[in-house]
């Protein structure tokens, strides 16, 4: 979504503001601004629609001066994407400057009171409202300084935002604030530079140092001091500073032309990164090395202390909810399956945004698990809030460390894949698997609901799933030349069962968002069930059919397509002749037991649709409409 | 799927089957035959590729002649539709003919074992398989009459199956038989005519009693004496004999162009039929009627026989697991939400196919409810067994009386719309709605989860349901003029919210079914998670946005889709203003509860999909590859 940075220090802050932004792109957006401040209290505003180096072309003969500055990327939510829609927003003096990510609800009622007292308008965005009510209330309340009128504003707002804010007239100062959605705020030693930013990634470059502004908090910011943190009741408050570690190879592309694709290639070794340390090699207790097999991994046992921690609120749950969204409700989808079959305890997935305003019936001793890889998500946070107040256990399982489920969950897991930079997640998924894997069989043997045999045989299998995964990933080639054959298509199915179905659906989204083509996944029996009326030879389908339980079953479902001269790739297991000879196309993966198939059997999917848009011509690392992280409901 | 018709008696059989055919069209099929044996042992076997008209264009000028026959409409599932491939199938002698339904699992082996022995096959057909067992078994094994053959041939059978099997060299006899695949018989006082059929609709006509046969029953038809049943161990079955009341009206289109948009506009009053003589005015205890309005309906109730007799069973249930397929799996969406609202127990909504094999915790102070119109879907009839052997109640929600899973259920509810021909389902799934809000209420009251005030409103607004629909359906001929507007689109996004959520879904499936469109059903707020990428000028989007709880939401959603020029089709209440003014098309429905908001919404989308169809010139009644009742996994 929107993406936020802000600077103040002793340097020019154009290249600093320009770098965050270009950090910050992956968040996906439709336009970008940024407005800087001399010294001398000039003000130089410039919008682009389109992407940062559009931005950067306009602003190349512009005036650049000044060392505090502000700048955004824009996600369009109240009006289109457009020069005058976009960020940052000045109000009608030409004084005050603002960036927003979120959502004023009540901007209608503000907006009439404000038109009333005679300010006008440029824009149909909601952020407007706010910088000009600041305006007004600097102007209409006595001995009012930037701060002030930041705090008062914001007491009439409802909605959420984080926001950043300078005044031309106070020129040594950068005000910004929080409400539901994020903003951390980087210092230096002496605080000679300071760095705002909506997730750390812009700021990770320059210090380490990091406060995360909590709900509701404002902060001033001015050079060479102590960043000053209120209430909006205007009480002091002490931030906690945060050392905050982010691998920045992990935030460039190496030699790959696009994030995603290094994050596909990625897999392999982060998920040995997600096993490392909880995966051990259990007579010693030492942790398991990733490149142990055979009979040294006799005795493996998965080590997760937020069960250890939790182990009574855990054992006593009658009933675990999943709540989460997009590809992170996809792994919940098999994490249900996990956790139904290794801890014998009922497991509902609910989709955050339904979730939320439902009734449904959360007893306090149920287990909550949210689910986001960027821990930001509104609509699972809204969630993990309503279970909080029915007093359930909130578990989280996050990627980004320190985001704001992490902070208000109970307990947790991190899936440590490292940032994820594609806008359509990969190795996110892969890792949210990894650990729901590794929780249900840590969770089974904790209540005596798995046996030691299978316990070992899974952990033996997980272990030995980045080396096959490997092995996926060396057919990218073939990969890509039935990519070429699918290029044209306007429409997919994508079928799978068991373990195997939620797979179907996470491919069929991958092709959605960046392909832009219009996929959809099913259970596969329900095809029988009316979609089935779709399937003529103009409709490929794509089959999961790896050697498990169903897998005769899935086979039947392929006869029923061939039958209407629907055309099939099938993702099958190595060696297998059966479907080869039936369908026009197979990509083949190692064998594996069925509950740890969608970590092998997603790969290709993953580099199929990838293949498909990069052969359509199309931004795979910044999809059309598409946000990285979605902040907003 | 499969139908199957046959005849013994003192009339030519050949019309009989025929106009059995006809009645049968309704469950979807790709190709008919037809086999007939005369009283000097003639047999004639017809076959087409299509429809049965095709069928008797190929038979006008053929013999005829025969008071015995058989005759079968084919859903493909192994092999492609074609002559070769359809029923009735006959042995290697040309003396036995069989038709049949389900699938034979191990005929492969048999197919081998039987290639062996020197018999050759015309079809890729598991069936054929079965015709040359029994003949092999007859010619095989001393003494042995076609029933004995059928017997021992079957115990050799995996798979499901009814089938109807005739011998010309024994003329006055017709044997059939069942495993999973329902097959009912009529008879006649003195059983001077028997008649077959794979449901009633058939038989009706002629006869109000039947009997169904029982898994594992082989049932010997001669004329003039009792059907004999025995089981497979060859003990003697004393079947009963049930009067079941088909109203033959039901089954004909009335002046309506298809049996679909017949149903559509029966609903107002089939619906009054479902809540008849279970609403009732309860201080004197009499049953609502259906034209009684305002003051009169004060002091509503809802009497549910299930709910009465299964109270102890329902009120200490930890949670209900409702399993269904289809358009049937929408209405427990529905129902989840309707019964955790009144009654305040968690609900599970699964896909029977998955569920089935699925290592769901099932325990047996559970209720597992299965949802389906036939009352014959193979999946949830497995689903159910499973649940029994659980210990669970099995309740069941089904329009078809007498059917395989009202069998099977421990209780449940009909819904009462009267037999549903058309493929894509209409009515059933309002009166799947109304029963659920019904159930809901009672077991609200039952437990004490609802107050009186909120179950008087309901129910009050409940019986003027039907009345409501009666105004949408006026808007007919304006959903026909946006239905052209419509036509020549590829894809559509159907979104919704809350109770509107699974009305998206069962929208976009209709338009799937019979228009052939790639339509998908999201809840609205996952739009963001990757669908949104989707969106262009190029794509509907079809918006439930009617006023209730998440109304500004929808309208937050809207705006996103007009930012990146989407198309917009809303469904908003009567008197909406603020879509109106945003959006290209909106249709009004009246206002009323949110929880009852289904039943009004759906309306116009089920015209829709509809009118695009006819517009399309597509076949509405028996859209392709569909089958009205899945009666194989």
């Amino acid at each position: 979504m929107c993406g936020i940075v802000g600077y103040i220090g002793i340097r020019e802050a154009y290249p600093i503001l320009m770098d965050g932004l270009h950090r910050l792109e992956y968040r996906g957006y439709d336009s970008a601004g940024v407005a800087l401040v001399s010294d001398s209290g000039n003000l130089n505003v410039y919008k682009s629609k389109g992407n940062v180096s559009d931005l950067e072309s306009v602003v190349s003969d512009k005036d650049c001066v000044g060392t505090v500055g502000i700048a955004h990327t824009r996600w369009a939510t109240h009006g289109v994407p457009s020069e005058a829609n976009s960020h940052p927003h000045i109000s009608g003096s030409g004084d005050i400057t603002l960036v927003h990510n979120g959502i004023i609800e009540n901007y209608a009622t503000l907006k009439e009171q404000l038109i009333e007292k005679g300010y006008t308008f440029k824009s149909e965005t909601d952020t407007e409202v706010l910088v000009q009510l600041i305006q007004y209330t600097k102007d209409s309340v006595p001995d009012c300084n930037l701060a002030m009128a930041v705090r008062l504003a914001l007491k009439k707002i409802i909605g959420a935002y984080a926001i950043s804010v300078i005044d031309r007239r106070e020129p040594d100062r950068l005000v910004c604030a929080r409400k539901s959605s994020p903003l951390a705020i980087g210092v230096t030693e002496g605080n000679k530079e300071i760095f705002i930013a909506s997730d750390a990634s812009p700021i990770a470059a320059y210090t380490k140092h990091i406060i995360y502004l909590n709900d509701g908090e404002i902060a001033v910011c001015e050079r060479g001091m102590d960043v000053q943190v209120f209430n909006l009741d205007n009480e002091k408050i002490s931030p906690e500073v945060k050392e905050v570690d982010i691998d920045l190879n992990m935030l460039s592309k190496d030699s790959f032309e696009h994030f995603m694709l290094k994050e596909i290639f990625d897999q392999p070794n982060v998920l040995r990164d997600c096993m490392r340390g909880r995966i051990v090699n259990a007579p010693y207790s030492r942790p398991w090395s990733p490149h142990w097999h055979g009979d040294k991994c006799d005795s493996l046992s998965v080590i997760l202390s937020a069960v250890t921690l939790h182990r009574r609120e855990l054992l006593r749950a009658r009933r675990i909810i999943i709540v989460s969204c997009g590809t992170s409700w996809h792994a919940g989808l098999i994490g249900k399956q996990l956790i139904e079959h290794f801890c014998k305890v009922p497991v509902e997935v609910a989709y955050a945004s339904e979730f939320r305003y439902s009734d449904s019936v959360i007893e306090p001793d149920d287990v909550v698990m949210a689910i986001s890889q960027s821990g930001e998500t509104a609509d699972t946070m809204a969630a993990m809030e309503m279970a909080k107040a029915n007093k359930a256990l909130v578990f989280g399982i996050v990627n980004t460390v320190g985001s704001s489920i992490s902070r208000i969950s109970d307990t947790g897991i991190y899936i440590h894949v490292g940032p994820e930079i594609g806008v359509a997640s990969t190795k996110a998924f892969t890792g949210q698997v990894t650990v729901l894997v590794m929780l249900a069989l840590a969770l089974g043997m904790a209540k005596g609901t798995v046996s030691q045999e299978e316990y070992s045989e899974v952990l033996h299998e997980l272990v030995m799933i980045p080396d096959k995964i490997q092995k996926v990933l060396e057919q990218n080639d073939k990969i890509k030349n039935i990519a070429r054959r699918y290029t044209y298509s306007k429409n997919f199915l994508y079928l799978g069962r068991g373990y195997n179905y939620p797979v179907a659906l996470e491919g069929a989204l991958k092709l959605k968002e960046i392909s832009y083509i219009h996929a959809e996944g099913y259970p596969a029996a329900e095809m029988k069930h009316g979609p089935i009326a779709l399937i003529d030879s103009e409709m490929p389908v794509v089959f999961l059919a790896t050697h498990h339980q169903l897998y005769q079953k899935i086979v039947s479902n392929m006869q029923e397509v061939i039958s209407r001269k629907g055309r099939i790739l099938a993702i099958v297991t190595e060696g297998d002749e059966q479907v080869k000879a039936m369908v026009d196309e197979t990509i083949e993966v190692p064998p594996t037991l069925a509950c740890l198939a969608p970590l092998l059997s997603v790969i290709p999917l993953q580099l199929l649709s990838y293949h498909v848009a990069v052969a359509k011509g199309l931004n795979v690392d910044q999809p059309r409409n598409l946000a990285k992280s979605v902040t907003v409901e």
